[in-house]
């Protein structure tokens, strides 16, 4: 479980602010989750949650002084593009991220449920798809959708997933998921409280791509 | 016909060298022919080749003098790396970028020449499968095929994309494509010897994804 539990989200403090630069370092090391995936088809996912990760680097690096919390730069951002926003810089590319974000938060939580396909106890489908429709899904035209569908098929078997999230060392399946278990919980907290932060500012969008 | 007429390639010199420094120029211009498709499932396209670009463009800025033409790159990163070569670096980026410069080449001159779906004159779908089948089906694997398919219901109709290609002036259709067989003749040389220098070193694969 090296691959994330070597890199934990920290506990936020009681007002849920979130430390820009604590964040930027955490979410830094999602992008290889998607190689835990397995498939080439996946590195199309990374790289877009990539760039949404330096789009807010890039904001945030120009005046870190300023920007000690995302909330900061959303806010920044909705002054200096009344406009455009909240469909520009930092919270367009952080509105997505999050969305990426609850998708492996949701697929974790699931598998680490217990949740399977009892035909099929080797496969991830259900938990992949389960995420997928809760996070991603409406954000999605029917192309996109459809080739969600195709490329589920590229979907690892549990056990191999479960194998790269320990980067291949022989962990017991229990072992891993309860390092998983241990990793969800500042990671669902952050990724709730931006959620939040979206609401409250009323920054979320609902366009499909 | 902005977009493609203001950046053509040049002549080749009688041993089709190709100068790198006027490649890279020259390619620079490519990504946003994907941004003409019309739908953001081509970004994805888009940023592959971008890569593609960039990764070449890093090995030349590190030494402009040695690697004046492509050819001195891939000889060199032979060299360098014989246990991996073919399959690293540049070599690696120019192997695949020539591929997908193919599918824009047949696409354009299927156009063209006026080949069509009589049903649909006003899809591209015959002409985009023809240059998905020439020159990259083969690198891919059933998932990403089925995926093609998917993907090519996102094509635009013809009378956009000709405009679109003509940055959205109104150019008439047979202007346009007489502007498409200007481009296509520096062009289609110049990838011509791409293969032909590929096919010369030995340094084509033929894996898929
Ligand atoms: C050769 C034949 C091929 C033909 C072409 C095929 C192309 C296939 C393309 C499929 C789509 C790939 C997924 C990417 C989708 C992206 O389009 C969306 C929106 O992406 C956002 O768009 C914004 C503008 O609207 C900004 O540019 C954001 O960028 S900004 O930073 O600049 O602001 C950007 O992230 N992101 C998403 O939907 C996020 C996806 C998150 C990860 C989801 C995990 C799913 C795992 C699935 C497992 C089965
Ligand atoms: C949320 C739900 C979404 C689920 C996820 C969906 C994901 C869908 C992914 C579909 C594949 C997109 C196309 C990209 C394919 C790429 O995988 C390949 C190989 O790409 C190469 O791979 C190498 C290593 O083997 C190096 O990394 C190269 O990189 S390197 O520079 O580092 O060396 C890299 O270009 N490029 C290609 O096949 C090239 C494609 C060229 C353009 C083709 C035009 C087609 C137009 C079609 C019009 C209808």
């Amino acid at each position: 479980m090296a691959l994330l539990l070597d890199h934990q989200f920290k506990e936020l403090p009681p007002d849920k602010a979130i430390d820009t630069k604590l964040f930027l370092e955490a979410v830094s090391h999602i992008p290889s989750f998607f190689d835990c995936l397995g498939s080439n088809v996946f590195s199309v996912i990374k790289s877009d949650i990539n760039g949404n990760i330096m789009k807010i680097k890039g904001v945030y690096l120009k005046d870190p002084a300023k920007y000690i919390t995302l909330q900061d730069i959303v806010e920044a951002e909705r002054e200096a593009h009344p406009a455009e926003w909240p469909k520009v810089g930092a919270t367009l590319a952080l509105m997505w991220l999050k969305r990426g974000l609850r998708f492996i938060q949701i697929l974790l939580q699931s598998l680490a449920d217990g949740e399977r396909d009892e035909n099929n106890p080797n496969l991830i489908r259900v938990n992949v798809t389960k995420a997928y429709e809760e996070a991603l899904k409406k954000y999605h035209g029917w192309i996109v959708q459809k080739i969600f569908h195709v490329a589920l098929h590229a979907a690892p078997y549990k056990s191999n997933f479960l194998k790269a999230l320990s980067k291949g060392e022989e962990v017991k399946e229990e072992d891993c998921l309860s390092n998983v278990r241990q990793f969800l919980v500042n990671y669902t907290a952050t990724v709730d409280a931006i959620y939040e932060m979206y609401t409250h500012l009323n920054a979320e969008l609902d366009y499909s791509v």
